[in-house]
């Protein structure tokens, strides 16, 4: 067979496993959006087969023959072209792939959805004990799967290369030393001013409207709807069926207007980076994202350096007062930012300000290496949770429902997931100085309501790559340097160094 | 091996291709309900590469070989057992289905998916021309699948069998011509009677308020929310993924009342004997129902025999005047009964009255076997469709959307499932019949909202069975006597009788 042949035959193999995983997404999605309770135990079954096919399909003699034949042909060709990257791309995930079982793939599949069932139960009912077995499950299996990559440094980084490829645990735990001291100095001063006021964000808002708000911004941003659309879940997430097919999910309280209005504009972000990329890439491995961080550095630059932006709200402050005139009739544009941007210790991650964050994400990062290294048993945790939380930020959660089990990761079996949080921030920051350099108007684009240079900038440089390049190396090649914390210590402390005059 | 293990390991490999048609179900499901347009192409390949690996799993040669193996242990089980059922369904099923290419099933799945958005796009737009190319393609499908069936009586009978195992197409025209005569003569003499009023049920009635009327009825039905849920599609259907999740869609429209209601009772119908059936069925060929025509005895029960009854409105009236007294407080409950039964030729199948509907069945059969047999091409589909109905019914469809656009069957390939619709009318009036023989109470239990002895009954005598028996022989179990349009006849003539004075 010739060479172009046996490219277009990977293309094709390729192509079913990704009908797979498609659908394997899609059958997840649905779990978290629609399935009647009595679906459960079924759908474990369904994902788990879809996925033990996916799996074996991947690591087909088939593939790993086509990928060896295929070396020279990948040689030929420029090494930033699609069908250089497509095989190495897919190369680096056979060699993966082909190290975890066939087993391991469909347990983890069984055991994911039954934890998901048991922690939506243990969390509506504030009962740990309910989860346990199945935290103690998922921990079991990533202890599996860390084995298959044995010898490592670090028990933690086989989970950790899911997210990041390419990045260790020590890397990371570098990035986060140099950040940490300057977060907390930062939060430490900020703790010392006055307060700024809130309370009008927790007053009673129709939720219907904060839902049609939330969808009319993001399509003003340029949010596509012919290939999404917005449901509700419990806990707000993005999938994609392929290119033509990204959903986002989100939440609605009444009496928390950021829930939804971020919410959105962070799952938009997601969704927009997936949409972004070349449609050459669907059904491929280069379909999706570099890594998990970039894409939090996309949904949270959608919520953040933007969202949470002056110029963002003067464009939309005077349309969101109108459609809350009772609520937000009074508060000025200034006290509506300054509200919005709050810095305070608080519960909830997905809810916390940018300057507490981080925060948040070390914990939890902490939490899951101590359970990797056994040096912290499932059912410590609940306390080990309260004890860092109030080490951390002051406060002690006053139940586990907003505690240890307020998110969902640990119940999908996404333990190493965390750290790209943190990650997609400071390299959204970083993304953000060069855009800035690169568009220097980009402020006073805001303000007009203008998101074309700015979506096209990120189409252009992050979006239409999909997964062709390692995280470090597509971030050099954006910005000059691999991930950095300064700039986005150089973001927070600017920002709330207005917003609370320090 | 031991006969129980290889037992067993049929029960897991059916399984696993039960995991794989179920997903199929959810992708369709999911494109009928919610899936954004630019998730269409993508679907396409989901669904083939899903069905095509469902079909090689099943037509394998273990499964062959299992089922080779096991015939001994089959003939040592009582006949009706579940070992003895699985074996002896299993093997019809793997006969039929090694016959037909993996090829065709890949190719069937992409066309239909295709077929199913032009026709949605078609009929929106009255433009038959725009899906007259996919339904060439299904209908050169359809004859492609006929001829692994080869040689048959009528190229008809291998489509016919897909839904009505073990009936021919000869058996079918026979039961429709002795019908036939029948219907038009009632016809006649309803037409020939003053007609009843029917106007209320066109007035404006609150969408909202008709979605929860129809959940509350089957709600107080026994119908299981816990395994269920109910969402809007442009043609109502009813799709299982597995027995703990059987879901109904349904349309509202505000001026045509009689939509959302009996349409969400016939839809309930389909699901209480999808859920009706015995847990252990799940997941083997065994589960589902006998036959469409079964299938479409349970709906139509539901939709008709009982919810256009007059026991069932001295129940349920009072609270529908209640949820629309500006449109029905003024309306008797003799007027409401006459109302929902007019008889008058109408243009949608769906929401024809029962003394027309099986013409309408009539017709689209006899145009479906002029195709098969080469008589008719789909570029004059249009005109024969016009042409005959103007000869059964005596109107002329304004437009194609509304006349032969109207069904979503052709575009999913459903060629011969047309049938099933009149066959499902007699079958269940056959069993209700039977029903009133064995519970002589029943209209007053019916009077009195009380449904679980009615329920109860079909579980026992029709739902729990789920495919163990072929559509014949279940009905002269239950019956004694196999498909019989007499009890039919007697029904209309009862009921119509009462209603037009004949």
């Amino acid at each position: 067979m010739q060479p172009e042949q046996q490219f277009q035959q990977l293309k094709e193999r390729l192509g079913e496993v990704a009908d797979l995983t498609y659908s394997a997404a899609l059958l997840d999605w649905d779990q978290q959006t629609y399935m009647p309770p009595g679906g459960a135990a079924n759908r474990g079954h369904q994902l788990a087969t879809i996925q033990q096919i996916a799996h074996n399909k991947f690591v087909s003699e088939e593939i790993g023959q086509l990928l060896e034949d295929l070396q020279p042909y990948a040689s030929q060709h420029d090494p930033d072209s699609f069908e250089a990257r497509l095989v190495k791309v897919t190369r680096r995930r056979y060699e993966k792939e082909t190290r975890v079982t066939a087993e391991w793939v469909a347990e983890s599949a069984l055991a994911t959805t039954a934890a998901h069932e048991a922690w939506a139960k243990a969390r509506a009912e504030n009962n740990f004990a309910h989860f346990q077995p199945h935290l103690e499950r998922n921990l079991e299996l990533a202890h599996q799967y860390a084995e298959f990559f044995a010898p490592y440094q670090n028990a933690y980084d086989p989970l950790l290369d899911i997210f990041e490829p390419g990045m260790l645990t020590s890397d990371v735990k570098a990035i986060f030393a140099a950040l940490r001291p300057q977060q907390v100095e930062l939060i430490r001063q900020i703790a010392a001013q006055p307060q700024v006021e809130d309370g009008f964000m927790h007053l009673a808002y129709d939720e219907q409207k904060q839902w049609d708000l939330g969808e009319e911004i993001i399509t003003k941003m340029g949010f596509d709807w012919q290939r999404s659309r917005q449901d509700k879940t419990l806990h707000p997430f993005t999938s994609s069926f392929g290119w033509g097919d990204v959903r986002i999910t989100t939440r609605v309280y009444a009496k928390h207007m950021s829930s939804a209005l971020f919410g959105t504009l962070h799952e938009a972000g997601h969704g927009m980076y997936s949409m972004g990329g070349d449609a050459s890439l669907d059904r491929t491995p280069l379909f999706g994202g570099a890594s998990s961080g970039l894409h939090e550095s996309q949904s949270r630059m959608w919520e953040n350096l933007v969202g949470r932006s002056y110029p963002f709200w003067q464009h939309f402050y005077p349309h969101l007062q109108q459609v809350f005139p009772s609520q937000l009739g009074n508060v000025s544009l200034e006290a509506f930012y300054k509200g919005i941007n709050k810095v305070e210790a608080s519960l909830i991650r997905v809810e916390a300000d940018e300057a507490t964050y981080n925060l948040h994400i070390m914990l939890r990062m902490e939490l899951e290496m101590a359970l990797m290294e056994n040096q912290l048993k499932v059912s410590d945790l609940p306390d080990a949770w309260n004890e860092r939380f109030r080490e951390y930020l002051g406060i002690t959660p006053p139940n586990d429902s907003d505690g240890v089990l307020q998110d969902v990761h640990w119940s999908a079996g996404l333990i190493g997931y965390f750290p790209s949080y943190a990650l997609g921030n400071l390299i959204g920051a970083q993304l953000w100085e060069r855009l800035h350099a690169d568009i220097p108007d980009l402020p006073e684009q805001i303000r007009r309501g203008e998101f074309s240079a700015w979506l096209g900038w990120l189409r252009e440089k992050v979006h239409r790559h999909g997964a062709m390049f390692e995280p470090q190396e597509l971030i050099q090649r954006v910005t000059g340097t691999k991930i950095d914390p300064a700039p986005y210590v150089r973001y927070l402390r600017q920002k709330y160094g207005a917003i609370y005059n320090l």
